[in-house]
C-alpha cells in the first residue's frame, strides 16, 4: 500500500474514532503497515488530535521507531512495532474509551476478561458464531515502553487467538490485516466492552469489588 | 421504486444509525422491496461500513438471497425475505445497538418485553394513544439461518401486531411500510429499549436477576 | 418575524435537537410566532424527521390549528397556542429526551420536580443566581388535547414562574420570547434533567420507588 | 497571536465542545491572550450559543473586564483574568459538562477530588506517568465575581499544580500554554471526570453519601 493511500487511512480512522469520544485530548495512535521487508509504517505523529490529522502530518517509521525526518512519532510506536511482528497486522489501532479504561481496571486484577454469547464477536475475524469466548487480555501499564513490549509480546504469544488487549487503566490496543479490519475491530470491541460494562456487576459497581 | 431511489434511501439509512452507533463495525443490515412479483430486494452488501455506504455497493437480491452479479448480500438476507412476507413490509432493518442487546439478553429468557405507557409509542403504525402495550418478542439467537427464518417466521405470525422483535445478545429486526416508515420504527423502538433499559430492574441491574 | 425567517430558524432547531437525539422517530414538535393579532404560528408538520425540515415544510397555523393549505400540522399544535397565549411565548418547542422522559416518570406522582443549585439554572430567563428553586410541573398525559390543554392553561397559571413542564411519560415543553431563547432553555432544562436523573434516587433507580 | 488568528480558535473550540454537549444553552466562555503587556483576550460573549461562534463575535478585553466597543463580555470575564495571571496561562476555558457538574457535588464537601492511575493524565502538561496524583480542587459558587475571584487566586497559590478546578453544581475551569492545549486539558479533565464518575460509589450513587 502506498504511504499516500495509508496516511489518508488514518485520517479518516482518526475522524471516526473522535466522534465517538475515543481519542479525546490527544490521545490514541494509529499505524498502517506501508512496507514489510524492510519494516516501514504510516504512524501518527505525538501531540496531536487524531480527529484533526492531516495527511501530510502522517509520519514514515521504521522498526526501531525511527523517523527519518526528525519528527517524534507516538511515544508507544513500539508497541505498534511488537503487534506488527507477532500477529503479521497490516494496522494498529490504540484508543482511549470510558468502557475500555473502566473494564481495564474491573477486571484487571484478573489479567483478561471474557466475552461470549453475543452475535457482534462475529466482527472479529476468524469468529463464526456468536458461541465464541473471547478472552481480552489485560497487562498493567508501564511507562518503559521496551519493558511493555516484552510484556506485550509474551502475552500475545500466550493468547495467539486474542484479538485485542487492553492495557490496565490505559485503554484498548487491536488490530487487523488492514486498516478498516483493524477499525472494524475497534468499534465491534469497544461496543462489546460497553456492554459488559453496563451488564455485569464489576462493569457497572466497580466500587464494590 | 426504481432500484436508485431505494439504494439513495439506503446510504442516508446507514449514516442515520451510524451517527448514534448503532451499526459499529461492519454490522447491521438493511433492505428495501423494489418489486414485488417476482420478489426483488435491494439490500446491502456483507462486511460493509453501513455509515459510508455508496449506492454503488448496493445489492439487487430476489427471495432466494441470489444476487445476479455473485456479490454476497449480508448473511442474513434470508430473514428480510421472511419478515416481507410476513408482513407485506417494504422495507425492513436490522441494527445493533447497546440497550437493544442488553434488554434482548436482561429479558430474554421471558420471551420478550413489553413497552406500555410511553408516548413515543404512537410513532409505531398504528399505533393511536399511549396507553398502549407493545410486546416485543425475542428470539434466540441461530447461526442456522434457514432455521432461524423458521423461528421468526412462527414468531410474527404468533404475534401479528409487533412491529419488531430482538434476537437474543444480537440486536433488533423491525420493517415499515416504506424505508421512512421502518426508520421511524426503528428511532422509536431503540429510545423506548433505552428508557426501558434505564427504568426497569432488569435492564439497570441485569447481574441481579 | 418574517415567516421565511421562522421557518428558517425552526429548521436550525431541528438539526441541533436531533443531533442530540431529543426528537427522535417523528417526535417533537416546534412553532415561531409570525403575528401576534391575529395569531400566526410558523409551525412544524406532523410525520416528519425534525432533524431533516426543510424550510419549505413549514406550516402556517391560526389559532384553531388549521392550515390554509390543509396539511397537518402537529397533533399538539393546540398546545402551543395555549403556551403562548398564557406566556406571551414568541416561540413554543417540544422534544423527547431519554432523561425528560425517564424523570416525568419518577416524579411523576408528585405531580412536578424541583432543580436547585445549580449555575445552569441562570440560562433561564430571569434567574441571576444559582441558588434558585426552579419547579417543573409534570401533568399527566392525555390524548384528548383540548382536555389537556385545558390542564395546561390551569397549570401554567398556578406556576406563573415555570420556565417550562413535562407530560409524564412523553417529554418537555418549553418556550421563550423568541426561537433562541426557547432553544436555550431546552438545552438547559434536558441538561438539568439528565443531572438530576443521574443524581438522585427516584431518577438513577426509579424501579425502587 | 493575532486577534484574528486567536478568534478562529475560539470559533473552533466552542464547536467542538459543543459536540460534545459540554456548552449547551449558552453556557461557556472562552478566552486567548493576545497581549501581554497591557493584558488583552480574546474572549467569547455572553448570551450566546458557543457552537455556533463567528469570529466577528469574538470580544477584544482588558484586565478589569471592559471593552473597548462597550459590547458585554462573559459574567466571568475576571476569572479568566485572574487565571491568566496566576498561572500565566495562554487561553482559559470554562465548561459545563454532566460529569463535571456531578461530580463538582460528590466530591464537594471535601474540596476537590483525586484522580490517579490513569494514563489519560498523562495529557496534562508536566505530566509523564500514569502514576500521578492529579488533586482537582472544588471550590463554592458564588455569584459575586470579585469576591469569587478572590478564593480562586487563593485557591490557585495553595495548589500551584492544579491544571484545573471545580466551581460547585457550576463546572470546569482549565487552562494552557495556548488554545490547543488547553482544550487538550478540557477534554482529558472531562475524560479522567466521567471515568470517576461510573467508577466510584460517589460518582455513581450520589445520592447515598
Amino acid at each position: 500500500m502506498s504511504f499516500a493511500a495509508a496516511a489518508e487511512q488514518l485520517v479518516w480512522a482518526g475522524r471516526r474514532f473522535d466522534q465517538r469520544g475515543w481519542v479525546l485530548g490527544t490521545s490514541g495512535n494509529f499505524s498502517v503497515v506501508v512496507e514489510r521487508e524492510p519494516l516501514r509504517l504510516a504512524i501518527t505523529p505525538s501531540a496531536t488530535f487524531k480527529g484533526q490529522l492531516r495527511a501530510d502530518e502522517i509520519l514514515e517509521m521504521d522498526e526501531r521507531g525511527l523517523v527519518a525526518t526528525g519528527a517524534r512519532p507516538s511515544a508507544e510506536a513500539l508497541l505498534h512495532v511488537e503487534i506488527v511482528r507477532a500477529r503479521g497486522a497490516g494496522a494498529v489501532l490504540h484508543t482511549h474509551s470510558i468502557w475500555s479504561t473502566l473494564l481495564s481496571e474491573a477486571h484487571g486484577a484478573g489479567g483478561g476478561l471474557t466475552i461470549d454469547g453475543y452475535e457482534m464477536l462475529k466482527g472479529l475475524e476468524g469468529v463464526r458464531t456468536h458461541d465464541h469466548r473471547e478472552w481480552l487480555p489485560i497487562v498493567e501499564n508501564d511507562q518503559d515502553i521496551p519493558r511493555l513490549s516484552g510484556v506485550v509480546r509474551a502475552m500475545l504469544e500466550r493468547y495467539p487467538d486474542a484479538h485485542g488487549f487492553l492495557i490496565r487503566r490505559h485503554g484498548l490496543y487491536t488490530w487487523g490485516a488492514d486498516l478498516l479490519q483493524a477499525v472494524r475491530h475497534v468499534e465491534i470491541l469497544e461496543f462489546l466492552l460497553e456492554i459488559v460494562g453496563r451488564s455485569s456487576k464489576e462493569g457497572a459497581e466497580p466500587w464494590r469489588s
